[in-house]
């Protein structure tokens, strides 16, 4: 037992995932960080808020930019976010006479929350990907093996003959469904932060919009129109269509595993589990953890939904919660699609 | 304090909402069973599956009957369900010879899924119709108060001045985001259920997918084109949707809450609570009303997902966990959404 | 499908619980609060608070008070609790010269979490009695059946050979140590509650702490030594040991159902549910409730653990939240209590 | 943003703590994993089972053994735990002829669920240790600062006048409670696993209670008369006290943000949070930290309690499902522990 279940030398390869997990490493958290901030200042230069000299000075110091990474973290324990010393150490970094410049009307939040969406881009397309590998799978087992018959179970006793296809056409249209639904929810959650101190852009004056339209088009994220450094409802929907997306994979884990029970035998497993006390056991080992993901994530998703209660422009309390959550559902997501796929190919309908 | 927190006579009128509540009664869910009953006869004749008289004469006694509630609340312990002690005695007031033609092909899920959609449909419209009323409150506030100036806060402190046109505009974005998504939704959620024993049409042989196309025709809901008696995708997006809109409303009301504060006296509130102790007490009672009802709904949803790990075609466990849930979480919704417009007609800003 | 799980016509029998769900009607309610009140006025009659006189007045008219309830439900919505007209009625009854010494020095919360303790004395007794009964029936059945032989499962796989003895052993331990932690618990639970409008009995001086023993002297509850409007930790220890107590009786429903999967037929379980759709099914139906409650229960603790960061003197939107919860949550522990029993009368172990 | 919030480098020193994570260092799991078959072998050899040259042989080979951690971690993925990899190379570092001894009658839970209890029991008693040090602040802090007037506050608006004393007790008893709640929740939580392929431990025979007696002995854990391999109770009372604990402490942190308010001034907070964008803001970060600890013990315990509902003689995906709670609701405990203590040393109450 490890305590996370992601990075743990053991249990990360059976419940982790490290492509999802690249995308929350310090390196790729302060890399959108840093590239929110070029980008800020080219869109400002652009809009005539700060000078293109700035402009360069900044980009010419971020591209050589290597943050103590310890310090930060020490000021986080202080501050509750790492961006006001990453933005003292660029400041000197710059140096006079652009370190002004740096960060220029922009505020904690609208760093963070912007790397965050430019690190969810490659991780939501990885799902797509991966929903679509589980779809194909699916499709050709229906091909192979759709008119195996198989017992119908309700209630969990036997019901009425129906065929494999029919059980393996329940699995899927639910992944194919999510994948739909991510396609829309992708244009709401991969947007831009830009507020300011309290959301108003106050420092940019009438040029608000324009600089804040100009960064997502350089950074390729959705212009919101708005700020929503206290509306985190497009995250949550998106936690939430997590916690629906695992819940459907581990409905395929839970009837693989009963399936796969001795005296029901309605498919065989190949490469389950081995036992320390028994030699002949072949346990449902990543069924079970399907089951075990939808569960976790079921269990988190509470917490997003939680931490929707925003007090007034900024809650330090409820944002602080999503960090705790949100990537830990993330991987937990793409470690259920990932396992879905082996699974999928582990699986040889019986004839019971 | 009452162990049901809607139906009580003390805490209805604080936590309930009538409207919501009556599309839970066992009228409407008995009314709503027996109109699919009726509708499936009918549409089973169109299609070539009953005769015309015997849709006729299921039709007709359906209009007279008069069911056996104490009987079928007692058989619903014993089966889990309503519908066999329920179909039992409509067939005996049917009468032979088209006793046998009543439910025919059909299951228990299909009659209960299907109520629920259809009891759905004014309820996601009565929705709609107050999320349109939040809209408009809160257009108009802008209108006559958004210039008035209020200091901004971030992390519980002082940050800038703003504007309650500022503040105002952050609480009307999310609901009016939330109507939107409901628009989809409803096309999804409002979907009839028809799928036989185990969920194939088994006994309709080719004319299952007219069956269920007539039948959602006659019926005013969506034809999902399969069955979902073990994918509850939908209903749980319609609960996780529940809950992020009534956690923008608890947003709106813990703002209202903080606001009020004596020190702070952002805004005064009309009508506000008494106190058995202290005379003096003004309590914000329907702002705090709104964050109860919003950590009440986050805290059910997770239970929603949980039930997402269906057992094969039909889990006894899963699915009656969503009844003990989706119908609570309905009428908070319903609740949230009442006390917000009594909430924002209460409030006068304050220059403080 | 009924908004309230336990006290629809359909579905009470199956999920809800006749004598648990007593303690939590109206007139419980109502009665227990006016007994607080009556116990009050004696208890500071005898610490020479309010005169004898009074004391006797207002035990006088409580006696032959009828509440207007309506009423009481509207203030409630204003007030966000029943007490401010309860105690405004009750002062008319009473009517001068001693009016005044009703409620004397108390609050709201004083007169509802003393009542929910009052009210939780014979649930909490009645858990205690059914626990017993379990226990008794596990006992005979290990005598009765204890050396049939049963193949032990782990990862749901058959594991070796043990018996049914090992199994029903691992079932009885569990809700023998809940019995024995629900006794150390009531002492802590079922106290009394005494502040006074902040905490501080401030209208008490130096006799608030005699006053509080007296009142729990004549009430049957424990003298906490303190007053916990803002402490929930006693009654979140008590959902907590609920929704661990129905979770080990859901490990029981789970067991039972698959032992009953056809193909597997370790067990016979007499008067399953039947189906509308199929006639031969024999569905689990006792055995999957336990597991529904169990999440039930385990869903909806969260909450009232979220309930604990209460503001200041008295929350009303934390404390609102409880009344949402702890009564649902008690009521289905009830009813999973009761299930069992039955459950277990219906078990025939089978030589599989 | 990191994806795991207790070791990444920049949260860590927020939302960690680092005593506490030691404990599930994969270090350290192995270090008491090693314990417990070293511990076993030697109890056997006193019981007769194994001879006391194995016994030895067996405690020699540990004392040099250097397990691979990576194949472990493969071996993982595919059997859902580490043991059955870790106790194949120990046998090849045994060397006939004792390599069969190890690991005798034992299964893989077995020194999972012994690791996780010796791992522990430095854990508990750093966390009693801690809960002293707050119950000696806050008994300085009343006596320093009782007497000073305070504002009480119910339900958000001014009550009557209270003390510093009064508010800072109200801190102090719950704490106090749940160290009381400990000490006696020690000595079940603490106990060893043993029980065998099934939980009857066949291969040891009569032996079987001795063996685990003298194991306990050995490990300086309780004997709990049985085998728990089912019965997650225990683990869930201490996740359910955890969660019962950060909630005391996450209203000791609401409380002060909500007295750290401009405008309210109840208190000055030393060391507060700087902002990117505001110089002058001096945010309540340990205060909202305490909330945010609060609400995710609050959720994660939720998942804990799902997990109750275990298959048969061992569920692999519930069990597993605690590897990913357990460890980090810890973590969380340890942080809101050791944060309170840093947040008592900020606080200078004010005269409003």
């Amino acid at each position: 037992m490890s305590y996370t279940p992601f990075n743990a030398p053991l249990l990360s390869v059976l419940l982790g995932d490290g492509e999802t997990t690249s995308a929350f490493s310090i390196k790729a958290d302060l890399d959108a960080m840093l590239g929110f901030e070029a980008a800020l200042a080219e869109a400002q230069a652009s809009c005539g808020i700060i000078s293109g000299e700035a402009a360069n000075a900044i980009n010419a110091a971020i591209t050589a930019f290597e943050p103590d990474i310890r310090a930060i973290g020490m000021a986080t324990a202080r501050d509750g976010v790492a961006v006001p010393e990453l933005v003292r150490q660029l400041r000197i970094a710059v140096g006079a006479p652009h370190d002004g410049s740096v960060h220029f009307g922009a505020t904690s939040q609208d760093a963070i929350d912007t790397s965050l969406a430019l690190r969810l881009v490659p991780v939501l397309n990885l799902f797509l990907s991966r929903l679509n590998l589980i779809d194909s799978a699916l499709a050709q087992m229906i091909e192979s093996h759709g008119k195996t018959p198989l017992m119908a179970r309700t209630r969990m006793q036997t019901a009425i003959p129906i065929t494999w296809g029919d059980r393996l056409s329940a699995w899927r249209a639910p992944p194919a469904n999510h994948a739909h639904d991510l396609h829309v929810l992708k244009q709401r959650v991969l947007a831009v932060q830009l507020g300011g101190a309290a959301g108003t852009l106050d420092m940019l004056g009438e040029n608000g919009p324009a600089v804040r339209a100009a960064l997502a088009a350089r950074l390729g994220l959705a212009d919101p129109g708005r700020c929503w450094h206290a509306d985190r409802s497009g995250l949550v929907a998106l936690t939430d269509w997590m916690a629906r997306l695992t819940g459907s994979l581990g409905k395929i884990g839970m009837d693989v595993a009963l399936m796969a029970q001795n005296g029901i035998d309605d498919l065989v497993l190949e490469g389950g589990g081995t036992s320390s006390a028994m030699a002949h056991k072949n346990n449902p080992v990543a069924a079970e953890t399907l089951v075990t993901l939808a569960r976790f994530n079921a269990t988190l998703s509470a917490g997003m939904q939680q931490s929707m209660v925003h007090e007034q422009e900024r809650s330090g309390a409820a944002w602080t919660l999503e960090w705790m959550l949100l990537p830990q559902m993330t991987v937990a997501t793409g470690a259920a699609l990932r396992k879905t796929s082996e699974l999928l190919a582990a699986v040889t309908p019986q004839l019971s």
